[in-house]
């Protein structure tokens, strides 16, 4: 009887799952990531929530059969380690990260990227199961993308999936990456805060930067733009919109190149706007997409926050010593 | 021993090779596309080029083991049917393309879509041999794409690879698809006839108009782009430079989705231009790659014209009785 482990660390909190066989989730934990320290402070971290999970599921941690990490930064899945991880507290370098979880848990670790893992998650056991090609689309702080081609993960050279980073405007705002023009530039909520500081600092008012005092957040985060949105909040609703077309523009260019079945809308900022939202990024996809005729499947994702972890468990299971 | 025919039908030649079991071309020929009378009319066109190319290559009609056709609009080949061919005369509905040749040969004919022929040709002959994952870009009239990931061409549901169609601005020109701000809109070779026209009525000067009445044509061929450029044509210059910026954006964001190993740049502009705008395309996709410490191989076709012929005779080969 397996027990499978699943974490996906994130920039702000890490996510554990303690699954069955089948996937479903016996017990789950949430930390804060650490934002001082470094990677060692991280994985500590990160054991915590396996254990807090464990013990929610009523499972021993010596029985875990195997663990899977979704993780963001540079993954080598072979030597077991995690570089640059962006977003992450001192982690510039190269970080033994499976080895560490592997001594905690007496367990193999298998380790992946946080997107590559979320999208694997919705295409077997989320809003994508009934296709065979799928594109996963990640709103948040960026906008992450995974490409499942023909039931299989398509990772390019390692660094596929970049639709934050297809360009929507040529000539158009400076992304957070340093490009012009990106999706990303329009459609991150990192890059949606900054142009709403620039909107206030020119004299626009808004609810925005009030609800995140009242939250006691240092930034925009989800649920303070949802909570905008809800207050009718002028501006917030001018840069979600904006979003949405940059995303609509982003997703038909993908489409017209990939033509794959289905897309999955995730992510803290997809998950928190949910389907009215989707229904706006279905319609904002329409007028760029080339086969208008037969749109795919536009869905908001089904496992919600859980899913980057409980994808995760997959990896665990590819990696578990039955399957060696 | 096997002899293949391959037919590459396009919108004003038709190009007809015979190969031998390694697809050396033995023979070759070229027709001008019937512009009036219908489908039959372009079959029987079609038919004839490939006796030429008999002719040459001293291989009687009869020899033939099988034969493959790159055509454009919707090609159904277990139907043996093509339907909406754009550009062909009266070809909107659908005709039974496959069963004429066979019937004038005697041997088995398939058929796929041309710009996919074009790509696989370049992937397991051409330029793009030494890979396993490749772009193929084709830039004429339209701008076509063909995508091979890990060996495979990749279709979608039959519409993937319409990478003329990836938008470059979202608020740009109007593409002649109808869409707004794709990159053919700037790139393609009947965009930018539109263009031209426009700046001559706004007063501009200009030799392409010149050269296409010297040389007889109704419309501004590559060739004539070609002579205008050799010229020091300022709106040649203007106008190629702003296709080449155009396709380097729309390139750069396929490959941040797909992070394929090389780009090989094709069709009647880019064949025509050379490596020199093969370089100057290099450049424009730069600063848009996400992953650029390592981009990939940017190469001109090697198949040059026959191509997309050479292609058709792949298709025929796996058509071939010892194949079935």
């Amino acid at each position: 009887m397996a027990r499978y482990g699943g974490i996906d660390l994130g920039g702000t909190k890490i996510q554990a799952v303690v699954v069955d066989e089948a996937h479903e989730v016996l017990g789950s934990s949430r930390l804060p990531t650490p934002t001082t320290g470094g990677p060692a402070d991280v994985a500590l971290a990160m054991i915590a929530a396996v254990r807090e999970a464990l013990d929610e599921a009523a499972v021993g941690p010596g029985e875990l059969t195997a663990l899977g990490v979704g993780s963001p930064g540079a993954v080598d899945d072979e030597a077991g380690t995690v570089t640059s991880a962006r977003n992450l507290p001192d982690w510039e370098g190269t970080y033994p990260l499976a080895e560490k979880i592997e001594a905690a848990f007496a367990a193999p670790v298998a380790l992946s990227n946080d997107v590559n893992v979320a999208t694997q998650a919705e295409f077997e056991l989320g809003a994508a199961k009934p296709f065979r090609s799928l594109l996963g689309v990640f709103w948040g702080t960026g906008v992450g993308g995974g490409i499942v081609l023909d039931g299989q993960l398509w990772e390019g050279r390692g660094a596929a999936g970049e639709i934050g980073h297809v360009v929507v405007k040529s000539d158009g705002r400076r992304c957070p990456c340093g490009r012009i023009g990106c999706m990303e530039a329009y459609a991150g909520r990192g890059a949606m805060e900054v142009r709403a500081r620039e909107k206030v600092d020119e004299g626009e008012k808004t609810v925005l930067f009030e609800i995140m005092e009242e939250k006691g957040k240092p930034r925009l985060s989800s649920g303070i733009w949802a909570r905008a949105l809800e207050r009718d909040d002028k501006l917030a609703h001018h840069l979600v919109d904006r979003a949405v077309d940059a995303i609509g523009v982003g997703v038909a260019s993908s489409l017209n190149l990939l033509d794959v079945e289905a897309v999955v809308i995730g992510g803290g900022l997809g998950l928190r706007l949910g389907e009215p939202y989707v229904e706006k990024i279905r319609t904002a996809i329409m007028p760029h997409l080339f086969a208008d005729h037969r749109p795919p499947e536009v869905l908001l994702a089904s496992l919600g926050d859980l899913g980057g972890a409980i994808g995760a468990t997959l990896l665990a299971a590819g990696k578990a010593p039955a399957h060696a």
